[in-house]
């Protein structure tokens, strides 16, 4: 892997934004505008689907929402209820087929379903399933689901949709779309959030809250774990189809994922992260000169950190904003080039000065390691590193891209192993009580956040293989 | 409809071509050339699945072979084995979604399914499979025959492929790859041709041999009506899975779809239109001073015409050889141009002259209507017209795109109304008896040919309703 | 150079198609179908530029016609006048900024300009030129004439044309658009065609026939060698810039490059291309069972030469026609695949026969190689070659693409050394005198075709060289 | 225009930025790299030209620099000596013909020109220029460059440049290309930045310093305003080709334009858009609960303003990163989203919240007042707007596009009309005094900035037409 590849893989990724809307006249064009808003949630590929009385229509393809839907894509997609996905774009297989939603027609008519999140035990579902003669079309776990459904033995969509449910472990936000009805759901902890909103007389789901404000919708609630709701012409209906279980919010939508803007359960991620950094300033204080951030993500931390200990906030890293897919990778000869390409330093910010570089996760520490080296080269005295989340040493099976866990530096090296490998003169990370004292939450055990990256406590059954590409 | 959509509709529409190859180390590469040689049996989407070993590689998009396949996209279908399709491009619904191969993983592992033909029970059979949970994500025929090849219950693919195909009835040639198996086969009345050939240690199957030629594949013989042949490490292997049915063979096959340089069935194409064109000049002879073919389909049939009556073949109409799918259409001011922005008449050859418009099928008659404009406009004092077959006067249920009944103007009109209708100086019609002729067949009601377009005699029953668009 | 590629040059190519129209409302559109008509004559860059009182609007890009204007980029080019040009794709030097029409301003206002053929001088002019300081953004001859416009005395734009063109030595077919004028003209001999139509109150120029006859525009007449022909608003105004030289059309376009129902110079291309077969016929008879021609610009004289001999003629070769340039190369182990995958032998018309097979022109005799190979494969039993024009031995400077005179086999070979290089039984070519009478002409020396390429005198002086490219 | 419209136009726009190198392997893809960190100074369109002993090559195109030479398209850009320029999306004409670099032939042999900046004399040049004969193929001042340089009296090029440059009025760098050198300029004024640096023995230069950290290269100078570069084999030689002028460089590079990285003239962007906030804080100091800055250029100076009043500041504002040029515009349906679509207020920041919004510039105030509203729906309880430039009253003539002078609000309203205007509670503009005290400047009147577009004194004379376009 080169350079800048390891510079791109050096974050955790999400998988999916989903968003769905009932009852207005212009469903395609808000959905576009939704997934525009989610689109930090995945960009690899983009779909809506939409009903209009009988029909279902729906397009979706690779790229970014702007390009899939160019030209006057949206037109033909009529109708007053919609559905739609965006999804992250992993290194290797980018795949139509496996793009959302996913859309299909049973003995009980269309059904378009779009997706976040991921099951633990798919590959076994999937099994159960090709053994009763199901076939698979795509290597996606919402395919499994669809089976499911269409195997209900009850008389309406939304019962066999609850009891599929009821066999799903894992993490999922789930936006269905039937020729009269839009369901959403989230799975039982909770693990992926999903918000509800009000716009005039319609209703509207989205993975995040940012979606709302961008459609001028008005938020409502987020959707319970564990909780369905059934939008139809008679309304909202809302049911539980599990038992409470120990909810298990996903930390890192807070920690990176999300958007600053968005609120997921109650908390604003800006506010969340910017208290993130105050804690961590703290927890392992340092003499400097001056905080950075290390764009975009870090930004709100960084500032939090900088206003604890009364330290300078600068702009010490600038990002290019312009860039696409189809960058040119640097040759053999210039790949010393690496993470420059993408972000500078501010010579003037950082030449003299003790810096403290406040980033939000560390994962392979590639990327550290070159910005370290980055700041010195522009006259940076010393550098500390301050990452806001604790090391991430396990693999997440919910739904986000964690690399191999044998990628994961922190899995194999100690903090100060890892100190020595960026090159930091020194190198502190947030604890986990830090981390959940941000939400007012003590007892670390019995809370509510899934922080299992951290932890390696699941909170559902993980089995053997997640992974559903024979 | 404007007048250029007329003109392009006014044909017969294949509805797919099928290749697959086994035992090949460039088996994708040889899969692409034998889809540009079946191109002319579909040009709205491309598709090749391969395997290599367990794994099975596929890409399928919009578009023609050239396009689909521009850039290094074969470079991922790794493997020995290959299986390729084309399909037409109907007007409305283009699709990728119903782009073929049709790939999916069961039980029984993955599979990748190449369909020509069309089902008339497919309804029928999927309202089967929906009531026992099955979902369809395309609205092709194909997907039924996965479902049910799926829910088999023998040991081996092979079998319950061949269980499977019991059930079907209507016109298919299937080509199907699995993990280590190529299946070619052809429907119990042998509707749609299928061959197969050698190439060095390799098998080779196609809808049309001018693949084989394409590749350099050696013609070994047709695949029979009813047979299943099975390719693996262990060589070929043939068995019939139905009952010696009669056999009949698609007449448009020889008429308008398949490529002049194939033979099928034992007759190359060029010939029988050559000999259709004999037979007609003898059934329907004319004075005239010269006979034209309406290209690039009625050229056989219309040097076969001249040829007969000793009157002088001439190249009186000109294709443009570059139309596109980007083509603009004229604007309401220029409507006029119609047919002549795609075809031309050689003034110096048809003026003064008595022409004799040798065209191969006349389905709506608004293109024909719009040719003997344009010869008279070139100076031509009389036009009369041979089509070189009988009358379109009923919809096909087995693969071909004919259009809806109403619009078949030989089932509203006489052949007096149409001729009054085309302008025309005279018109004649090849019949049945002389059709068959060609291919020595005398006994109408108990040949090999599928002549229900003709006839309205369906080899098959037929199912009130084809279409699995709800 | 690869099979495939050798196949593609082993025709001369034209380099360009020109389209004037002055004085309709729909100009842009009609322009658009116009080089739709002339694609032939070039696939590797498209323009239309049109003027719409003071302002003028001009687009051009690589592609064909269908795709440099698809989309809605015909609405912007608004106006009453228009001027179009398609160009020839070379193998290498595809680049937008030589793509016609040159559109550019002087201090007499704008100008369009679209120009077939070659200035044998324009290297000289060149020099000349940026001695006294004007710089060249393109490689086009074109813009050599642009700017002696320019620099003209003259208070007109007319004028100023008047007196560059008497500066320039070479083929040229051009069509000029000023704010308020089209001025079409050709060089003094005529070597490249132009012609002239009316549509309603609308004057049209272009280069073939066939272009008027798709826009539905009557013909009037070819427009002279030596003339100027002025349209505006008061009318059409025709006048010499030239005293009378020989006239010297270039034969090739009626052998090779012109659309088959276009007329030239009063000679329909078809009917001389048969004409060309029948002498040919009776200059070099031959015992055979069947004439095939190689598609599809010899099969007009394959008609002629069958006839003439009393042979059946019949389609022994067939042509893909969906070949498109995105086409994939065979691989270095498919090489052998070669010209097939473009052309393809109908075995059952030539296995056991001899056959005739006739060719417009030979240039650097690898695909007749490959095509006699694959004749004989199919079983022809002889392969008899005739060739409707004289071998060609000389280069073309008058704005046809021969290859390096090195490359021209007839220039390093006996007829007999070519016969052995193909394989044929039997190779023969028309000679001069023969071609000629075709046209009614007589006397070799002074007839009013241009033969440089067949016999090395050039009806114009010839300059070193002729590249503009540094 | 609509609302989406409006804010993208609602901002002063740069023309281009440019970047040179010589002496190095790798000078296409480092001119690649360099480019990409310019591309915030246009986004239309991009090219690069690059000279390989006796030949130059080059390729521009509409689009990101990423989408520009996407593929392979860099590798035939062959040679150690490169030329490349970005240009700004304008509205309307966006037309490959004005991408830059500029390439020509002329006498003295290849050159390539890439132009940041406007010439206020252009007009009047071309049509000297066009007296004399000379034509012109784009509606770029560079045009006008190069037909000066081609008619130069002198033996090299560099002495013709020169004397060239000695004509021109108005702001402009100019990097220039030879077959065997590169030249760089600034104009007599310094209004355009550029910028020298080393990479190893290659010279390098740029209109900002950013390239020469995203590519590794060492600053050493800004280039002098009057000063004339040679970069050849022999090394670098430089010279003044201009009377020392008042040096007049334009404040808005350090206000909106630049990078916050980059160093021009001494001063890092950053830091002075910092040390603005702060000045304008001290000269109109509000109570307030929170600072926001406009994204992305008024962050540092809102964390200014914010620090100097011990304010805190906040993330108020996200701005959607994914936008692009085939965005959807919001139906009429839906125009009501406006400036929602890009931007959105984080609710939990301003709720309840006096509210302080920095911005750098306010030119037509249509988006000011929409970011009001905005926070205002957030529950901002008060919105007082400072910024952090003074009014700007009129155009600009020196490569700048301001709107027309009757569309820039300051040069209608008074200060507290536009308050009302834009809803604020308060409004504040930074002084020129201010503004200039950042420099250490104090006499406005004599001063070494340009700030004609807020006080109408123009360093240059200002002819009465800019425009080139007819």
């Amino acid at each position: 892997m080169d350079e800048w590849m390891m510079h791109c893989s050096d974050k955790l990724h999400e998988e999916c934004g989903v968003f769905g809307i009932f009852g207005h006249p212009q469903a395609a064009q808000l959905t576009y505008y939704g997934l525009y808003a989610l689109q930090h949630r995945g960009q690899e590929s983009a779909g809506i689907a939409t009903v209009d009385g009988l029909t279902m229509h729906s397009h979706r393809a690779m790229g970014l929402v702007t390009e899939v839907f160019a030209g006057n894509r949206l037109e033909s997609l009529k109708g007053t209820a919609s559905v739609g996905h965006v999804r992250y774009s992993t290194a290797g297989a980018s795949n139509v087929a496996n793009a959302q939603p996913l859309v299909f027609s049973f003995r009980q008519g269309n059904l378009a379903m779009a997706h976040n999140g991921n099951l633990v035990n798919a590959r076994q579902l999937q099994n159960h399933l090709e053994s009763q003669g199901s076939i698979f079309q795509t290597t996606s776990d919402t395919e499994v689901v669809a089976h499911l459904i269409a195997r209900g033995a009850f008389p309406t969509i939304a019962e066999n949709v609850r009891v599929s449910l009821s066999m799903l472990k894992g993490g999922f936000a789930l936006v269905i779309l039937t020729d009269d009805q839009l369901i959403a759901l989230r799975d039982p902890q909770g693990l992926r959030p999903l918000a509800l909103a009000r716009m005039g007389d319609a209703y509207v789901v989205a993975s995040e809250t940012c979606a709302f404000d961008t459609i001028g919708a008005e938020f409502v609630r987020d959707v319970e774990p564990g909780e369905m709701i059934i939008i139809d012409k008679a309304g909202l209906h809302s049911e539980r189809y599990a038992s409470s279980a120990k909810k298990a919010l996903c930390t890192f939508e807070y920690i990176y994922f999300a958007r600053p803007d968005s609120d997921i359960d109650g908390f604003n991620v800006h506010m969340v992260r910017k208290q993130l950094g105050r804690v961590l300033a703290r927890q392992t204080p340092v003499e400097a000169d001056v905080v950075i951030g290390v764009p975009d993500s870090s930004i709100s931390a960084a500032i939090g950190f900088a206003e604890e200990l009364a330290i300078p906030y600068e702009i010490g890293l600038i990002k290019n904003k312009y860039s696409g897919r189809t960058f040119i990778q640097p040759s053999q000869d210039l790949r010393s080039l690496g993470v420059r390409l993408k972000l500078n330093a501010v010579r003037k910010i950082v030449a003299g000065k003790r810096v403290v570089m406040v980033d939000d996760s560390l994962v392979r520490g590639t990327t550290s390691a070159r910005l370290v080296s980055l700041l010195r080269e522009a006259g940076a005295t010393e550098v500390h590193v301050r990452i806001t989340s604790p090391p991430v040493k396990h693999s997440c099976y919910y739904g986000i891209d964690t690399s191999a866990r044998e990628e994961l530096i922190a899995a194999r090296k100690t903090v100060e192993e890892i100190q020595e490998f960026i090159g930091a003169d020194s190198l502190a990370y947030l604890d986990e009580e830090g981390m959940l004292s941000v939400f007012g939450v003590e007892d670390v055990t019995h809370h509510g956040f899934c922080n299992a990256c951290f932890t390696g406590k699941y909170p559902t059954d993980v089995y053997p293989s997640r992974s559903l590409e024979r």
